[in-house]
Order: C-alpha cells, then structure tokens, then sequence
C-alpha cells in the first residue's frame, strides 16, 4: 500500500503516519519527491488498514498495490480451469452453447424447446424455475414442478440443466435436478447464497451484477471457491450505463481482461446484454471472437407468448441461424461448437 | 401501452398488430400519424404483454404509460406514511437521524457512540452485527453477540436500533433485537429476504441499490407493502456512475422526485453517498434543504481503527457539528432536528 | 406524440391539453384507458412543442414516437452508403482497416508506421497533426508540419490519410492534405466544426462522444449530410462508465443497433475503446464478429517511447498479428481485410 | 509515480523497469513487498511517462501520485478566488444568482424576465444568443440581435449578462455585449475556444461536460488560467449516469469536493442538472446547503411557450419562491442572497 501525503505535508505529518504505518505491522519506506512525499508500507495488509490510514491527517490517498481476490487469481493457479458439468464443457477447445427460455411454463414448451436447442448443437438447457422478478405481481416460476419438467428434457435429450437458486435454503432441493446452479446478477453479492453453493457439488454459474466491478465479481466467486467448490463459471450479462437503446450494455473486453485475472472459465450472456432479439446473434458471434468460453441465449418456441424475457429470446429458426454464425467464428478462432 | 409502428408498416402488419392488441384482451385505438401509425392498447396489462407486443412485425417500440409500483404510489394513497419505530420517527416535523458505527465491534464502543450521538441529538443508533462484506476475507460482523449489544445501547440510551438483516431466516432474530430492520443496497432485489420482512412487525429502511432505478425501488418497497408492513423507509445512498472521486453518486434529486411519486418518507445516507468524511456534513445539510426526511450516518469514537468504512465515518466532534449545521439547515425548511 | 395524463386528471385538465395540442396545429386524439387518460397529437411536431406540452396541469409525460434524424436515417434512404476516399473504403465488401500513430511524431516514426501498415494489409493510414489534449501541459501535435508528413507517407505507400481537423477554420488546411476528416470524441457536438466538414468534399469520421446517445451522433452525423456531404462514417470510441479496467467501455451492440437505423457504415476504434493494448487485439477481432464496416487501431514503432497514447498502441508485430486474427474473422462473415 | 510489478516479476524485469525510469530522468527507489515489488520513481514528470512505462514488460500498473492541474490548484493558491462581473459576485459572502431564459426569443421576452429577475433578487440574467443545439433542425438562437436585446435588458436593470460563446471566431463580438463568457458544457473540452477566452478579459463560467471527470474539468479551466485570465467560475450541471428520471445527475458532492481542490468559486445549474422545473427549487436549496457560491437557473415568461427548455425553466412566481427559499438557506449557512 502506497500512503501519499499531500503537498505541502508536515514533517510531523509525515512521521506521524510511518508510526502509524509501523503500528499496524506494516514496514515503512518514506520516499521525497519532487512535490509530494509518500511512504510505501509493506507487509501483509489487515481488512480496515486502507481506510484507517487514508484518514490520517496530512494524507491526500492511500492506493493499494495488490488485487484483493486470491484463489481466483490467475497468479494463484496458472492453469485455466475447465468446467465440466453433464454434456457440457466450458474452458476448452469446445465453445459452450447453454440454450432455453427464460421461465419453465409448460411440459411441451421445454421440451420442444430442449430438442430444438440439441438439434441445432447446443450444449445444455437453460429455464428459470424460481424467477426473481422486479415487480411483485409478475409471474414467479412454476418451482418444483418446473425443475421436474426440466429434468424430464434432460432425459429425453441429454442435455445438462442449466438453473437459477435464488435462496440458500432452495440449494439442495435445486441441486437435486439441476447439472448447474446458477446464481442471478441481483444475487452476485447474496453472500449466504455463495456460501451454500460454495458448499454444494454442482457447478455453478456466476453472473455479474450491472453495477458490480470486476474485482467484486472476482470477489463474489471467491465466496464460492473459498469453500471449496472450484468448479465457477463466470458470466458477463451487461453493466448499467446511460445507454437505453439496450437493455443492459455489454462490454465485451470482460472477457480478455478476465483471461488476464483470472483461470475462471468467462461466460456471456447476449440475451441480457442487449434486451432485444435482433442484437442477439451478432453479439453472440462478437462473444465467440472475443474469446468467451460458453454463451448462455434464451430461446423460446413463441417469444411472442413468452411469460418472461420475449423481448430477447430467440425463436427456434433464428437460434439454428445463429448456431451456424457463431460455428463460423468459433472455427476462425480455432474452437469447435 | 402505446405501439409504436415502424414508419412505413404495411397495411397488414397494423392489421396485425391491432389484432394482437384485441387477443391480449385489450381495446385497439389506431391513430395514423404524419410519419407513423401507433396503436394505443387500452386495459389492464397483464405480466408479458409489452414483450409479447413489442417483436411482432413491423413494430417499432411499445411505451408503456403506467408506473409498474401500486400500492407505494402516491396516486393511491395521498397521505404521507409516517413510520414510527421507538425515539425514531421519519416522515413528520422532525428530520429523523439515525447515526452509529458501520460495525458493532465491543460493548465500550457501541455504548460511547450510542451517548455521543444522544448527546447530539441523534434520534436512532445504526450499527452492523450481520456485515455483508465484499471480500469473504473481511470482518464479518458480531452476529447475536452484536445484536445484544445494540440491545444494551438502547437501554442505556433510549434510541431506536437500526440494524441490518441479510437473509429471510435472520428475520426473526433481528427482530427481536430491533426497531428498524435494514435492507442494504446489494439485498434490495432479494426477494425472499424482502417477503420475510414484509411479514412482519418491524419497521423497514430498504436502501437502492447502487444500480437500481427508482422504479426498481419501488418495486422492491411493493414487494414488502404487498405482505402488509407499511412502515416503509426508502433510503438513496448513492448509485454507481463513472464519477470516482466519491465512491458513489448521492443524487439528492431523488428526494423531491420520491416525493412526488410516492408516500413514503425518504432517508438520505450521506456516508456511503459519498465515501468521504469530509463530503458528509455538508451533504447531510444539502439532503435536508432537498427536504429528505431523515438522514443515517456513520459514526465511530475513532475513524482511524475502524473495522470498516473508516474513511467515511465522523468522529463525535464532527458529527456534533454537522448537528449544529444540520439542525441550522432544518430550521430554515420550518422543520426541527 | 403521445400526452400522458396523470392518473386522476381531471376533465378540465384534459380538455385544456386537448386544446394546447389543437392549438399547435396538432390533431387531437383522446383515448380514456383503464387508469389513465392519453392524448395523441398526430401532425408535423414543431421544435419545443415536446417540452412546452409536458409542463401542462395533470400531464405526467409526453412521450415522442418519431426518431429526431431524417437523412442519416435507414427510413430515408435504404442502401447502403460505401465511403471511399483514396485507398479506403468501408460499407463494402472489404473491412477498412486505418491504422496509424496517435500523434505524427517525426518523419522517420510516420513513414516506417505507413510501410508497416500497409505490409500487414492496412487499407489507410492515421495520425494527429492537431491534437486536442486534456492538460494544457501535454504535447499538442506537429500542426501544419505533420500534415506534410502524412502527405509525404502517402506519397510513399498510397495509403489514404485520416487525420483530426478541431476547429473549423483549420478545414481548408486539413482538407488540402487529409483524405479523411475526423471529428474527434470531444468535438461530436462542436457544430461550427460539423458544419464546416459538411460544407467541404472530405470524407468524414465522425467519432462518438464518450457520453452521447446514439440518437445525438445521429444528430451530429445530420449537421454534416444537412450541409450536403454524405461521405460520412460513424464511430464507436466506447463510453463513459463506472467500469475502470478499461479506459472507456466499448459497447459493439452499437454495431447491430446502427445497422438496423441508419445506412452510414459504423468503424470501430478498439484502441481508445479499451484503452490497453493486450485488449486490442480480440475486440478488433469481436468488432468484426458483430459486423462492423471498418476499424480504427493505433500502431507504433515504439509504444513506450510514444509522446501520447502509448498504452493502448500496438507495435509492429503486435498489429501484424492482429491483421491475421481479423482477417480470419472477416472471412469467417463472408468479407475481405 | 509508482510503477507496480506484477507479483512474479523476475530480477531482469525489475532491473529493466528500473533502468527505464532513471532513463527517463526520475530517481528510482526500489521497494519490495510481500506480494509484489514497486518502483517509485521520483522528479518531474514529462508528459506520456505514466504511458510508456505502463506497457514495460512485468508491470502491473503505474500509479500517478500529483494532480495534474497546477494554477487552479489550491495548493499553489489557498486564497479562495472572488469572481466580479457588473452586478455580480461570485465567491464571497453573498451567493450569486445567475437567472433567465434558455434562449433570448424578443425584446418584450428577455426585458420582462430580467424584471423579474432583479425583482425577486437575482444578481445577473442570462440568456442564450448562439445556441449550440443538439439537432440541426432546432432553433439556433437569435445571433447578434439577442446580444443586442441583452445588453438593453442590462441597461434597464443593472444586471450583469451572462451568455454563450461557442466558437473562438466568435470571443470579440460576445465579449463585446457580454459581462460573462458562458462555455457550455458540450464544449468544454473545445481546447481553441478556451484558450481564445483565456486571452480575453471578460469572466468566465465553465461547464462541466457530462462525462468529464472532476480532473478534466480543472484542467479544461487550466487552459484558461493559463492564458493569463484568472476569473473563472466552474459550474457543475449533472453527469450522464442510467438514471432517466432526472435529465443528468446532479452531484452536489462536487461543491464540497472543488472547495478542498481549487480557489475557484462553483455555481450550480439545477435546471439542466435536473431537467424538470418542478425539481429545481428543492436542489437550488440543497446546492447552497452544500456550499455552492453560485447558481444558474433557467426562468420564462411563459415556459409552456418556450423556443427551449420549456419543461426546466420556472416561471416568476415559482422563480419568486424558490429566491424565497433560497434565501433563508443561504441565511442558515451563514451567507446572504
């Protein structure tokens, strides 16, 4: 951590803080500058130190130097992690293509949807049981019966399921039908929640928050990793900016910056980045040559009728045609799908 | 909900669309305009229609015309909520402050902040003893202990306790300790967490979360008024932009536009609003002149060896002159602090 | 338009607003729905009729149906307008691909940038010979002498030059050496500028302002095409946003989004979009992916010597590579690089 | 500045790194941490140093350490900077209200409303002559003729004339009229025109740009300063952020935020800021709360009838009121209106 004093700091200012720095166990190397002095402490930092000491007086900044994530950490473990859950594999050679509505409603509506989405060479099977919804009064998931009905898809095409937990106490029965858990942007920082997964064996599926930064993302996966489930997929779905013409604005270097941070395997979600089913397949294929490991899109056999999300959703000959473009650019990068 | 068609639709598609509008069980008004033809969509919308409506062909946006909140609105119920909780009342002559530490941490200092801020003028102790933390690796807070703590405060002092809740089974050991259950900024959208506080007794501050609108606010505030628990604090502690010199952006303008849009009293939370001591008073004045109802601040005996949030916590001789300040400001809106 | 009443709007209230809309030359049509009364006035909207209408007793909104640019606008003109102007040409079957030095630094820097470029496939040749820069204190471009330069790399490798012109009384200059005209990010809305380009036979590159709506760009883009110029190409630079791992964020969903409003070729600039050089390469390669017409990357000999901008420019070698993995892309969708 | 090695750095990166910054004429001091290595390199900073040694191989990040903005500083001037201009002063005891129409629409218009304005207590009128305007196809102001009407409002009433330039060609014959040079917000980083109102004599009052940074707005008012004019007023009018209830977002926290950075006095633009008339009084009160010395408020004869910015301007009764309020804020901070 770097402890930069103001200009014109006294030098009683400055010796108070190396106190203060060496009181918290930390080495303090004092270092003149040509306008300013700062003094570089060292050490391994105790939660708080930042902040108690950027209130010292005389102290203009306090910058920390490393990033706060660990077992994330592409420094930690050098190896790219690669997640394996049923029929699908997100992280290798094979770009990851999870596929399906947003909400379960009906026994033939996930089924046809769940042929159609193996048909055209999907990897696995999303749909919302428990819906997390903005207003009270919209529909709220079909639940148990719901996770049924997707587990019957599985059965009937081997696709892994692919669905959302939204309260700890919902962890094991979720993880009784689900291949993955996965956790929604609203819950990124529900930290019981990433405990309870966190304690599970299924793989799970992070989504970051609109307005969540990297390192908290990192930080939320940590959560999960920390208690020994290492099998996290991250997953970029849109940050909150003054843009309204999408839903959500996608910023696609998430995932070679991720690459960089982190051996988590990076996820994207066009459905949500973009609100609207016509930015969907050209974000897809954008996904692809910008590296993602796995794309998740919601598709719907009637996004005219769907309960939730048809704004976005694709209908089944727009998914194929999508499929075929991003085969394309996932061949140009090298990859499979 | 308005249907905004494509300048140039065809005959056929307007046909269409008109139809679709009658299917959903809605009344079709079709207005030909100078450059465009909308179709205005009369009666009560159900959960999807706007979706649904907005990919047919031919379509180029549908607007809807109704706030999604009901029962928060002031359109239903014109008479401002005054929520009452122990020495706490917000909402009427009196501008509610509500001060504390970001964490319980020991008995000596919650109790000497409890006097201080009594001393001051305070009318509400805040404190942490469930603390969701960024990093897993942060001080996680007392738990019970904390609790039990805030408890003995309030007997020595008489204030209100005000103190977090971060998940539906906490509820109701929370609320056997408090006045005010607090819903922070990262749980606004937990639904689960928002119906278990909905139904019960205690009064509710629910902070925006940082990327929320103030719809989505609102939404989150139906979800808890929908159980039957009015009294509803809504607290704006700043949202997310690019702005990095404060650590989030307070805008006070949600203030008098909640006031027009809602009966619920509006709490400003100037320390997390700003994430600097030094911004706190002067935001705290500017929050009442805006006419906030109530304000909730961060106070520590010693900033400096805080376990959390140090930088924006004020020790008691600031807070008893943003008092002196506040309470200036307050007098000059015919109101008392 | 479309006048929305507050719920609870009394008779009055709406016959006065009936007579406001008449009384701009509008027809009036009233639609008296489940909660709340609209009006629709249809007609040629006049300039200020939006804002003086919303501020009438009992108006909640006044919504606008028509988009605010005409001739930028795919409703206007269906095909799609090619720019060409000397070596380059974007809208076409070729991606265009400008590549060059932040600043023209020496002679020696410019010429062996040009043979690079061109050598890896490059189509055009940028460099700044004005340079706005944020500090005063900064290098502010070789002016007058490095426009020579420019002119001198294109005599030797027949590369087009694009190159910022920021104050409209330097267009003649500019134009007598530039084949392309670039508005800068900051000077988006600076119409004295804008109206100076339309008026001239330059091709232009309009870059988006880290701020603007892509309805302002589309506005900005109309000053030029009003003036009668045509020749314009739009650019996404990336916005303004809380994230801080990249300088900018880059939304390429402006890509689809352009394409589907407007015939102007959309360009992408990845350089300034992500501000680091390890991020260029696979969001030029996205760029492609979601179709954009064209991309502009910053390339220097010598990026740790580079007087601005060296952070997020690529060397030789760096861009070599990045032509490959692009060109892979292009052909993936079907085009040359 | 502070060059952070990424952890696992070897010997030679170090080595090398350390080489580049005594290469670059800066002492090097080599600190080594727990996790990490930092070199801080100490002396003048030229400009692209930060760059050039943030792409060396093994770092991680450079850190700067100095503000880069020097004259507006207030550590090289701690004297608080009092703006005078005819009638109006800014930065004193008194808090200096800038009032009037967006745009000067007629004699009979701007005469009334400078009335007005004198009446209810304001300090200087404003009105906008060249109007910088986000469609070509809107009003552009009345040119000269509305600088001649301004000066005649100032002859009937004393007050001081605040208006638009936007263009460097256009400085004589502005200044010529005008008390105050407005640089609008779109243009504050047009770098000719601050630098052709830093030659001039005439008081400035600088908009921040809605996506400009707090730094970039002290360095845009630095380009002025540096041109030897040193009566500069910043105004803070709303950053772009997703929030769409409000027209920008207005973060008063700018006020407290530039008293600690600068000597010069900060006004406030609630109008523009908030974007509706009805929540301009309410943020005018919270603005003096916070400190401001100063504010701009749009006001009209007749907003329904306005040429621009209908919908955020008051009227004069409302105008009346909110000097009303104002004044016993400014009263209870100790300041007068």
């Amino acid at each position: 951590m770097i402890v930069v004093m103001k200009s014109g700091a006294s030098q009683d200012q400055i010796r108070y803080m190396t106190a203060q720095v060496e009181g918290l166990g930390l080495k303090a190397h004092v270092i003149i500058g040509a306008e300013r002095t700062v003094i570089a402490a060292v050490g391994i930092k105790r939660d708080g130190t930042k902040e108690s000491l950027a209130i010292g007086d005389g102290v203009a900044d306090v910058v920390p130097i490393s990033a706060p994530y660990k077992v994330a950490s592409l420094e930690v473990k050098e190896e790219r992690t690669v997640v394996t859950a049923g029929s699908l594999q997100v992280g290798g050679p094979r770009v990851g293509m999870i596929a399906g509505p947003c909400s379960v409603e009906s026994e033939q509506q996930i089924l046809e949807t769940a042929r159609a989405v193996k048909t055209a060479g999907g990897s696995a099977l999303r749909g919302g049981a428990f819906k997390p919804r903005t207003s009270p009064y919209s529909f709220q998931g079909m639940k148990e019966e719901g996770l049924e009905l997707l587990a019957a898809a599985r059965s009937a095409t081997g696709l892994a399921i692919v669905t959302e937990v939204v309260a700890s106490e919902d962890v094991p029965l979720v993880s009784h039908y689900a291949d993955v858990l996965q956790i929604g942007a609203r819950n990124m920082q529900n930290y019981r929640l990433l405990e309870a997964v966190g304690n599970c064996e299924r793989a799970v599926l992070l989504k970051r928050g609109p307005s969540a930064t990297i390192d908290e993302l990192l930080l939320a996966a940590e959560y999960i990793l920390d208690r020994g489930n290492t099998n996290v997929m991250l997953c970029e779905r849109g940050i909150r900016t003054f843009e309204s013409h999408t839903r959500f604005t996608l910023p696609l270097a998430t995932v070679p910056y991720l690459h960089q941070k982190t051996h988590l395997p990076v996820v994207i979600d066009p459905s949500h980045g973009t609100g609207h089913a016509f930015l969907v397949p050209d974000m897809a294929a954008a996904a692809i040559a910008a590296g993602a490991d796995g794309l998740i899109v919601e598709v719907h056999p009637n996004p005219e009728k769907a309960f939730s999300d048809g704004y976005q959703s694709l209908n089944f000959d727009a998914f194929a045609s999508m499929m075929e473009q991003c085969r394309n650019i996932a061949h140009a990068t090298g990859r499979e799908l």
